[in-house]
């Protein structure tokens, strides 16, 4: 753990009790050391945590920091997986967890007004009575919340055909870094003025902390259904994404898994992935029960067309759960093969996957780790595990080094450095590989348009800047009840 | 027409030669004259017209006209419906309509990179060889140029299913107010860093000035049907629209023309619209071939049971194109009932719909103007077109006043001042309706992040500023040759 960057004084702490009750702020060590994580391991403790249930308090919070100039951190169940939610240099960590309802929803327009600490999947369960859900799924949508995923612009596997957050936030109203209260968007289409609701969504935190979200709901489908294609390469499989999409099919979800993988999924969660595939493609087709019929079908011939050696298919929603569960399971089931693992997040071209993969396990060769591969084909979003075992000498150093090649090799194919996780702590080293000074600089103007000087949610997105020296730059993942993907 | 604000001294128009040469700047009032107004009638003098081919050019056109502190206009086809192109105070007009190039296609991964000046249905021919289409269709897009559409955040028929422009635009390369060249978005999902793209597109010109941009294309659809449903009032074919949605069917598009409309379209265009109907719908779906006579049949049954009495379905390609010829001529046809035409651009909740409509007609009763309506139903993005003569004295006031009520409507019930015409110089007093002042000072911050201050395209989006004074807020319509909706 880092030392915090600053100390509080007690006036800080008084002045945030008078507003929050001595309940709903926490200072002692014992306290804080659960909030001194996310789903990274690098750590960083909070000098004092409160816990807002309306957005006033949340301002009110945000006003104390900034009158005795300590550092604001929002966080939400702490999921994420490049250290966004860490308080980097300490300070005020604002726990937005008890923010939590289910405002409003309107069935018709197909909305729902909603709190950020709602949980994620908690949404669609509620909205399930009325034949509706909400469609970004990652991982760990068990555990993460709305507002998580606003900051980080969350995907998910069932984000090929829906798109990842920013598609399905229609409105937030945010609490500025200078307290201040703004709504930003609405429930219409192309509102005017400029799109600053795309701009606080993915901005990882460093604009200000979302108190409201309107988010689109979708209607549940008639229909799905889901299909195993089994491969003997990553290759063939690789090739059949890209003739799926090239088909004009676009799934629901196509998700990948390599040979590592599923030799650790299998043993451990008996799904029924056959042991001595090279790969196996998880294809989901939704909609009306005809459509789907045919789109199954078209799956089907284009996948055995591609070198296929079985197509199965889920016969009912106990056997769909089956599949899905290996899916969703599967870097959890990782920790059968080694004891650690650093899992990286880049995104390329759909078509230069077949070629990233070979690269992939170059690197894994160059460097002597076996590498798993488990992650969203369809949208070319990678995410490799890096498997090894940080009890031996230097070997941390050297998966870090694996994986800053294998972010190189993305981003040299025209790809980029996260596809879903977000950069945070751990990747703002990378930034200058895809962005110029200038385009850098252009993002640093826009953080302080909105008021957001270095002491909000400071030491993430951007290159290394001064303050921040102490805190690593890259991070490694942790098995756990959190480790998701 | 309006003086200009500001003089031009010799010197700046020498500077603009040096890099231009004379023949690519205009400054002679014979040759400004052309440039001088959009779609909309209102007008505004540039003092000189540049034409880059490059994008160095752009950035020494801006640098000029900084160094002497001009305004700066960016422009496109000039179709615009909200007075966005027109050089409300005078100063440097940047054309951008020589650089109109398809400067890279690649097919595999289905983007596009191109020059701002290419007309948008020219970027879909160019494309269709290969499979593919660009997939905003403002009414304009024989005209209308892919900067201009980026700048206005344009929408279109076919943008219900397929998302406006912001949808479909994945990175830009943009000259800054001060004159930097910087790259914004780029090529795979969910980059890192801001989304300053999604701020840019529908910034109507006010950031920057974009000089490339790189879009996403869609694979043409296998089979597309089209349907024209007959109602006997406006009320049930709304009723119709969110019955069609409510069921989970998305049309490639769900357009509504309503009587008013019909009796111009009818006897000008002869396309087969009922002239005793009291509204059609056209309704469009797109897919594979299976699956779009599923969703037909699904949608012919429907608007049947919400009070349809007849549904035809064109049954070629020559008879789809003779339907889309009445809703795409429409405009134009209403000179068969008035002289002139104000239209407008709001959007509402499309439950809202029935209700707005029938405020909509009472205004008309109120104000004593026949009112015509014909818009993208799906989306609630309404566009009625107020009937009037403006050689009547008063009557042009009176029809602005008439506007004002049913943009007020549009607020009321929950929706927005445009839904894809922009705001521009035309309702940009009427921002404070739906955005605070704390909204709106935070676009303000913004405008300053991005280095464009008071002469970065003057007097659009934001509310009457000093130096704009002179300017007219409230626009009208013309009927020609560029009317388009």
């Amino acid at each position: 753990m880092l030392p915090p960057f600053v100390s509080i004084p007690p006036e800080a702490i008084r002045d945030l009790e008078r507003v929050f009750g001595a309940g709903r702020v926490l200072h002692t060590p014992e306290d804080l050391i659960v909030f001194e994580y996310d789903g990274t391991i690098e750590k960083g403790q909070p000098q004092v945590v409160v816990f807002p249930d309306t957005t006033e308090e949340v301002a009110a919070a945000v006003k104390i920091a900034r009158r005795y100039d300590l550092p604001i951190v929002p966080r939400g169940a702490g999921t994420g997986l490049s250290g966004g939610a860490v308080a980097a240099v300490g300070g005020v960590l604002i726990a937005m967890t008890r923010m939590n309802r289910l405002l409003d929803l309107d069935t018709a327009n197909r909305t729902a007004l909603v709190q950020p600490g709602l949980v994620n999947l908690e949404l669609s369960r509620l909205v399930a009575p009325h034949g509706l859900y909400y469609a970004p799924d990652p991982s760990s949508q068990r555990a993460c919340t709305i507002g998580g995923n606003v900051a980080e612009n969350a995907g998910g596997p069932h984000c090929l055909a829906y798109g990842v957050t920013t598609n399905h936030v229609l409105g937030l109203e945010v609490v500025l870094a200078g307290g201040e209260v703004v709504w930003l968007g609405g429930g219409v289409r192309d509102l005017p003025g400029y799109d600053l609701t795309g701009v606080v969504v993915g901005s990882e935190g460093t604009l200000c902390i979302a108190t409201k979200v309107l988010v689109r709901l979708l209607r549940l489908p008639e229909a799905t259904r889901t299909l195993l294609a089994i491969f003997d390469s990553v290759d063939d499989a690789s090739n059949a994404v890209s003739a799926i999409i090239g088909a004009g099919l676009v799934p629901a979800a196509l998700e990948m898994l390599d040979a590592v993988t599923i030799r650790a999924v299998e043993p451990a969660l008996h799904v029924g992935y056959p042991e001595d595939a090279g790969a196996v493609l998880l294809i989901e087709v939704e909609g009306l029960t005809e459509a789907t019929e045919e789109d199954a079908a078209k799956a089907r011939s284009i996948v055995r067309e591609a070198g296929a050696r079985e197509v199965r298919e889920a016969s009912d929603a106990a056997d769909r759960e089956r599949l899905w569960a290996g899916r969703k399971g599967a870097i959890s089931a990782l920790g059968q093969l080694a004891p650690n693992y650093y899992i990286l997040d880049g995104v390329v071209p759909r078509t230069k996957l077949p070629e990233v993969m070979q690269e992939v396990m170059r690197v894994s060769e160059a460097y002597g780790f076996p590498i798993a591969n488990v992650f969203h084909a369809g949208d070319g979003n990678l995410h490799p595990c890096i498997l090894f075992d940080e009890r031996r000498p230097g070997e941390t150093a050297r998966v870090l080094d694996a994986g800053e090649a294998i972010m190189r090799v993305c981003v040299d194919v025209g790809g980029s450095i996260t596809g879903e996780h977000g950069v945070g702590l751990e990747k703002r080293d990378f930034m200058p590989w895809i962005f110029t000074p200038a385009d850098i600089e252009t993002m640093q103007r826009l953080k302080t348009a909105f008021g957001a000087g270095e002491r909000f949610n400071p030491c993430k997105a951007f290159p290394t800047t001064k303050g921040c020296g102490e805190v690593h730059s890259k991070l490694v993942t942790a098995f756990g009840p959190d480790a998701y993907v």
